[in-house]
């Protein structure tokens, strides 16, 4: 990132972002379309209905917490007509619900859904629901922010039609690009869609896309460093990566279990990239965090909206391994018996 | 920006958020709020439309360029009934012009300009006009994104309501991140503007700002790099910086000249952040732009849209000083004669 800027209307540019699509399409499973968006993954999000998507359309948004609300809440903002299929903070989206839905709306033009729920540490069971909404004409929007390059994901076997990621997740490059997938299906529904766009315009981004460029100046440092993580991703191979991942998550269940801690996801949902963990009674989950960053320099989580003070969370996404797993539960170790709570002894393990 | 990531919901963030807003008013000269997206200029011109306009809304949309027609776009784009007031390539927008139509229609909710035209190199009349708006109820929209801080704003004075810049322009910060100000006017107006939002919602942004943080997740090397530039300009100061690209102008319009080149803003109204200069007949201006990019290293850039190839622009932006002109100068006085053009010798200047 510490390089001069290039002109982003030049050969070095084109080159640049041609190279990093490639990669990024590589790691999508795609031989369709990415877009690398300057934003927050939110803005991602944004473009991933206002493409695909006309007012009143009704669309059902799948929740399971904070980020499925979000891209629900996305939908209804631009007037969809979005019906919420909700299931408990802690739970996986049951894809039996989901056919249900799309029996009963066969005017469903589209599903959202978030692959990996990082507010409660779980991840939705996507290849099944995909296979339940690939049997409609409804289109499958994926919020996979927090899971693509961490947990699997092939956009192209699975027919998921738009996906979302963000450069700061399990791509380790710092925040502020969102990258965005789009099949055939979902060009075709962008050739009716009458949502109002402007800067999300994926269709016009394709067209810049072709030329080497795109249309608003991009966030050339982050673009350097996302083709830097690209390459970083490649030399250890995505499949090693995915597997690093869920050594890494299944590592950290397992440590918070040792100290007498409560997971808040149920384990055959639980994910590889980010732990949700229940305050002990009586204790303050930011109380945790603070205290785990202050005195140890480690950042954990806490919970978000009604979860606030009653989570706290580990993220290892990117470049993690086991050793910052273990010096982590470590750090709780030594950190919750100051905040009162009894770690249990368990000797050698 | 390669210092390690920071939580953006912690209190370091918290502080660097507040700092840079701070100082970025002071430079918008405004006691209103200023808030910072994450997202190329243009992301930031649709968040000044989209906040404060309804579907249907009449609007002028002053257009000398190519920007004049993005911000125009936008708005028609979200529903706006926009009337384009259009002023030759090369001029600048006559106010006489703006009062007449705010007079033949009381209705106009909003009038949109460009403050300076970075496609022809022209410099609005912006005080001029802002008196005039301010005469009626409507809003003053301002793409100010290549001219704050190189070019005097005064947002309070002016009584300019929505005002949009972007961080690698005069800031001399890397591109990823536009400023938007926001006046009680126009918060007043955002109450009942009914046109789609969420990523672009100014009024989540300002709440979220209150709290240290932004919505979603924000480009944190950028906001580094802002906050860097930010304690630069103030090192300069204001006026400083404003009187440096002044000078910087003036010696590149005369350098141009001095090169038997034709300028293409008029006098009156020629950019000091940016000098767009004809290409010599039968010469292509790409030529130009590419033989001096591969031969002497300076980035010029090419025409837009319809003066691709017909113009050159050299940018005098942000850390510019006059031997950057003089250099530029030189490499066109090498590089010309191997296009065919002949430059005139002059002596000793």
């Amino acid at each position: 990132m510490s390089k001069p800027m290039i002109n982003h209307r030049g050969p070095e540019f084109a080159k640049l972002i041609a190279d990093m699509t490639t990669s990024l399409k590589a790691c999508f499973r795609t031989s369709g379309d990415v877009l690398t968006l300057t934003s927050s993954g939110t803005g991602g999000l944004e473009a991933s209905i206002v493409n695909f998507l006309s007012p009143g359309d009704h669309v059902l948004g799948v929740t399971v917490g904070f980020f499925g609300d979000r891209i629900a809440d996305i939908a209804q903002a631009y007037g969809a007509d979005v019906a919420r299929l909700e299931f408990a903070a802690g739970t996986g989206a049951d894809p039996g619900a989901i056919r249900r839905h799309l029996s009963e709306r066969p005017d469903t033009r589209a599903v959202l859904v978030t692959h990996n729920e990082s507010s409660t540490g779980v991840t939705n069971p996507l290849r099944d629901i995909a296979a339940i909404v690939r049997e409609t004409d409804a289109l499958l929007i994926v919020d996979a922010v927090s899971s693509l390059v961490g947990i699997d994901v092939r956009v192209d076997d699975w027919g998921l039609d738009v996906v979302t990621t963000a450069s700061q997740k399990a791509w380790a490059a710092p925040p502020g690009l969102a990258m965005v997938s789009v099949s055939e299906r979902a060009w075709r529904a962008n050739g009716s869609a009458q949502m109002p766009r402007y800067y999300w315009d994926l269709k016009v981004a394709k067209q810049w896309l072709g030329r080497g460029q795109t249309q608003a100046t991009p966030a050339i440092p982050l673009f350097f460093a996302l083709n830097e993580a690209l390459s970083l991703i490649k030399r250890e191979g995505l499949e090693d990566a995915i597997a690093r991942h869920a050594r890494v998550g299944a590592r950290a269940r397992a440590g918070a279990v040792d100290l007498g801690l409560e997971l808040f996801a149920r384990p055959d949902v639980a994910s590889n990239t980010v732990t949700a963990i229940k305050a002990p009674p009586g204790i303050d989950g930011n109380a945790i965090v603070n205290l785990v960053r202050d005195e140890y320099g480690i950042e954990l989580a806490g919970g978000q909206g009604p979860f606030a003070g009653k989570i706290f969370r580990i993220g290892h996404l990117g470049w993690v391994d086991e050793s910052d797993i273990d010096e982590t539960i470590d750090a709780l170790r030594v950190a919750l018996p100051r905040l009162g709570f009894k770690v249990p002894v368990v000797g050698k393990r």
